[in-house]
């Protein structure tokens, strides 16, 4: 039986965080048992809004394989990718915004919304317009069936299949699969703050190299019920940060069932399910911070990873190329 | 002393007719003496208005090579190569679209013209609007620092060079050379009707692979001055197609100004100078066509002429790629 081929990945802008491992990274040491998972490193999408900051783009390179391989992907199991590397992607970028127009691209809600929360306007670069082009580009190289994204990105699938779809009728034949969404149950993280999500550019991300006493004062800063005063009053879960990363990370169900009872009731202080909070995060951090910290001390050994992953890919993707382009009858030669 | 690096080339849509010979063809047999030329048959912009017609840029790529390998374009010369096998191309592609914005495309006026001509309105491809970035990395990948373009596609080269000044502000080196528009100095030939410029989508165009019957009733077919109905009248030049013709082609310029002052004065027919014309474009389109069937009785050996040329093409793009890519610290493997 052949596994279903997963493509996911992540841009290259910076190191991940719990946010990510919370909302996709512990899933994908999971999925790379079952699935044939490939992680792209997308350092070429990176630059549709950071074009001028190339350099932070190649130095996150390096920071998110030591993300993938402290939370325990295993290059021997999913294949780890650098999409620069990858001329076909390319390729098919330039040969599928033929069949995409620019108000198509324009009417996706991510677009419309990245633009003004970016402060585009009308200089939008025409890379950021396109990157749904781009990615679909990469989703249909690596011939990928199951995508894992947000729910706010199921639009950019939707777009990947009307492609898939206008290829395959050009080609008269099925070329390429129709990808599906792979939608995580678990929401994202909430700021320490509660306002908003956990979030790099916000400046309100937990590291997954985060020190002890970082993660302690993350947890003590969080926003719980600011009309739970005294420990025997009532208190709020709704809305309490502390329990949504209860929520996301305690293994026990039941005792969280229990503890938000008595929060209710009043009776639980803030101090104790922070304890407990703290408690867990520090036992999932640190191991990761410890092999992120091993990892770290031979980078060109993370990066010759990097690099073998990538020649795996190039031969899948390139292959996915000259299929493409020979049943469009595209290339002469 | 190096040559100068020259690209030039067509869009892969149909074969070549008159009007190109007289414009760039010509221009390109004695350039590839004196210059390093690249001629790109561009399959990959062709698809930017013809992606549902794949079948017929194919197609043009085989009638292109021939049309240049009639008129004499020497392979060992000149490097004919195809868009379509040069990934270098749609990689630089997908980085400069970082650098431009879509409001800076939308003011190019020959894609405004061009979007309102072919009614795409909204509907433009993503592709369409795209494509003078797609051209800019067609340009600088070959480091060509000479651009035969008609006067219209001036500010194509202008995009080119703002892209160039880009890239060479963020590398903070002169990676790549800035470009140079070579405008032909004789206009765009008229059609025989008079109406409009030749074109083979306006089905105005001679081919050049014309049978003697097919120019012959061309030039019986071209409009001259309507006033001048006997041989005595006066008769008028401007705006006479086959003084246009005369123009491009008579090899004579004295003689031609003696009959422009005839045909002026009155007393010289229609006839004489179509006649005159005939002879010239049989004598000139001959040996071209003869030469065109010759080598079309081998279509296999001028697509291998062609996949050489691509090869060696491959070899200098991917070097500029490699150049600008590291010169912007894109890519870390």
């Amino acid at each position: 039986m052949k596994k279903p081929v997963i493509l996911t990945g992540d841009r290259a802008t910076g190191p991940l965080h719990l946010g990510h491992y919370a909302g996709t990274l512990k899933n994908r040491v999971a999925l790379q048992r079952t699935h044939d998972q490939h992680l792209l490193i997308a350092d070429m999408q990176a630059l549709t809004d950071h074009a001028d900051r190339t350099g932070q783009v190649r130095d996150a390179v390096l920071e998110i394989a030591l993300d993938y391989l402290a939370v325990g992907i295993d290059p021997d199991r999913t294949v780890i990718c650098l999409q620069s590397g990858l001329p076909a992607l390319a390729e098919l970028s330039m040969l599928y915004l033929n069949l995409v127009t620019v108000s198509r691209l324009e009417r996706i809600p991510t677009i419309r919304e990245e633009i003004a929360s970016r402060g585009f306007g009308r200089a939008v670069p025409a890379g950021f317009l396109s990157y749904p082009v781009a990615q679909a580009a990469d989703i249909t190289a690596f011939r990928a069936e199951l995508v894992p994204v947000g729910a706010d990105q199921a639009p950019l699938i939707e777009i990947t299949n009307e492609i898939v779809r206008r290829v395959n009728a050009l080609a008269g034949e099925p070329v390429l699969p129709e990808a599906r969404a792979l939608i995580p149950e678990a929401g994202r993280l909430p700021a320490a703050s509660g306002r908003g999500k956990m979030s790099k550019s916000a400046g309100t991300a937990l590291p997954l190299s985060a020190r002890p006493e970082e993660i302690a004062a993350f947890v003590r800063s969080m926003y719980t019920d600011p009309g739970h005063l005294r420990v025997e009053d009532p208190g709020q879960v709704e809305g309490n940060v502390v329990f949504a990363y209860l929520d996301a990370f305690d293994p026990d169900r039941v005792e969280v069932a229990e503890l938000k009872a008595r929060y209710r009731a009043g009776g639980l202080g803030d101090g104790a399910i922070k304890r407990r909070l703290d408690a867990l995060l520090q036992e999932l951090i640190r191991p990761i911070r410890e092999r992120r910290v091993t990892f770290s001390q031979d980078p060109a050994q993370v990066l010759e990873l990097v690099r073998r992953g990538t020649e795996r890919a190039r031969d899948r993707t390139r292959e996915t190329r000259d299929l493409v382009f020979r049943a469009l009858g595209v290339g002469a030669t």
